[in-house]
């Protein structure tokens, strides 16, 4: 075998510098521990963040490096003190693989901000020293912390994408209350995240106004989702219009973007949550002063929300929009995501791809 | 009598164009009507506000300008269908005598956020197309809507802070539940605004830290405020000592400062309230993100919780530290007022030195 691929039994796809290119990539996972589960891979949701790492946007890239953290697959094994799930089962795993598990933050399962720093699915340092390697692979080995179990009849390929741009809008919008049916939000935004959000906000009864500067989403946006309002965010006229109109907002737009004009579309008192990472923010305070309004980060969430959602999308019937790629589709599929060029998530079909 | 100082029986002292320069000048007050109260001003509190108006800072004063916006009084005479106050008690007006008490906000007694625009004190239009004046002056017809209850006993000198300085602490306070025995409050900056949000915090029972650029501020803020901690904001490592520390920050600092540094100190989910006015907010995305904090603004309140914090402080002895001056000493005290040099708010006694 070709050094190049790597050894072990787990078959995956890797970068390897900062092209980002990726490639087939052979690896071991760890032994099964008595609280871990061995998950056969069946689908990888591919999340910008995979762009970000593969390319090493950030500086901190770890080559060979195995993305994805939208991870769904079938329980193969067990260790010997797993007590939430048994073979066979259906189980999700997100963007967190390891935390300290005592903190008042881990115990009140909010393990992203476990104080002593979560472990990240890819790219991370874990506890025992080795480096995570995300679902990009045909099977992964994960504490059963921190796996979801994927609701019955819940299809696994529309499963993939809650566990990050799912759990990233469901989390602040559940915190600030945003699910009190007749009340209104806008979401900055119409891609993985931004369709999510509409999506649990038509589920929570809310008025939906998308704010996007692409035209070409207006149609899909209104027929497909059933967004009740479409505004271009650059046409001062149409964001007039709504001026102090919406009690929510989610900006899940990762490139810099103006404030002010996005907060005078709040009511009195209320709140934008952000999900995105703008370089910088920048608001007069006037904009926040005036009618008392809010703005507040987020980050992803831990697994008893995650459990929640989970639920929430299975009982209310609410799914992903995805197109299913198979693996050697991704470098395409990561080319075309830096585009926004997708409706509104990929998820790459690990087991009838992944060889 | 000299024109320049005008006619009538209000006797107040005005500035005459930007230099803000304050000198005598009489004027009329509005005939009493129906719903209205006229007040025998005896204390009004010197507010940053009256140096920024009658200096012309915002570009919008009228001259001549009478400023004053935390006035407190003895009724003197009340109009036939005021229901709330009789000839002889004590009464507090604050920011707002006007709005159109029929929206959604004035009908939550909200009036600051009044959809349709609330009335400011002074340097505004009102409704009759009359510009308020304000409490630098002999006495003042307010609807009795904006006149507060000041409780018995409790000192009408140290009742004036309260009703700008004191409610736009407390309302943001009270609004994010700040109000948790036990848990810990940062305060930026120790003025007017920033000692009555100690003293709060104190009465709420939280662990209250300072925030200051001034070290000479220190052993007055432990010994007689009673402050937990002080920390210099500029001294890096005395900031890295308190990281993710704080559950809440009320930043009261209206000159320009970075935010990152403060947000660091909030531990996961914290909340920073804004009320001061900085010319502008950077944040790094990061800072909100991580740790899912956030950050809220804020102005003054309106009557109801005006009344409540008044009740509160009678109940609870919590009275502004203050320094009483005449009249005649406005000019020296709007100019110590620029340079912080209050301990910790001017309170101009109107009833003795205003003849």
């Amino acid at each position: 075998m070709d050094t190049e691929c790597g050894t072990g039994d787990c078959l995956g796809w890797a970068a390897r510098d900062p092209s980002g290119t990726l490639s087939p990539y052979k690896f071991d996972r760890r032994v099964l521990r008595s609280d871990d589960i061995s998950l056969k891979i069946t689908h990888c949701g591919v999340c910008y963040a995979d762009v970000i790492w593969t390319r090493n946007k950030f500086g901190d890239s770890i080559y060979p490096l195995v993305p994805g953290h939208e991870i769904v697959g079938i329980v193969k094994d067990i260790g010997s003190d797993v007590k939430r799930f048994k073979v066979g089962d259906h189980v999700g795993v997100g963007t967190c693989v390891n935390s300290c598990r005592s903190c008042e933050y881990c115990n009140d399962f909010q393990e992203v901000h476990c104080s002593k720093g979560s472990t990240h699915t890819f790219n991370a340092l874990d506890s025992d020293g080795t480096i995570t390697k995300g679902g990009y692979s045909s099977y992964i080995v994960v504490h059963e912390r921190y796996c979801l179990k994927i609701p019955d009849g819940y299809p696994l390929d529309k499963a993939a994408p809650l566990l990050c741009a799912g759990i990233t809008v469901y989390t602040p919008m559940m915190r600030h209350k945003m699910n009190q049916p007749g009340k209104s939000l806008g979401v900055i935004g119409l891609g993985g995240l931004g369709h999510m959000a509409v999506k649990f906000g038509k589920a929570f009864g809310l008025k939906v106004t998308v704010l996007s500067t692409s035209e070409s989403k207006r149609e899909e946006a209104i027929k497909l989702l059933g967004v009740d309002k479409f505004v271009i965010s650059s046409d001062k006229q149409q964001m007039e219009s709504i001026t102090k109109s919406l009690d929510f907002i989610v900006d899940t737009a990762s490139g810099d973007h103006p404030f002010d004009p996005y907060l005078s579309l709040l009511k009195v008192g209320g709140i934008m949550a952000l999900v995105g990472f703008p370089s910088e923010i920048k608001i007069h305070a006037a904009s926040l002063n005036v009618g008392a309004k809010t703005i507040s980060g987020s980050l992803t969430g831990g697994t008893k929300d995650l459990q929640k959602m989970l639920e929430f999308c299975s009982a209310n019937e609410i799914y992903p929009d995805i197109e299913v790629i198979d693996i050697h589709y991704i470098n395409d599929a990561l080319q075309r995501l830096t585009k926004s060029d997708v409706k509104y998530r990929f998820v790459i079909d690990i087991e009838n791809s992944l060889k």
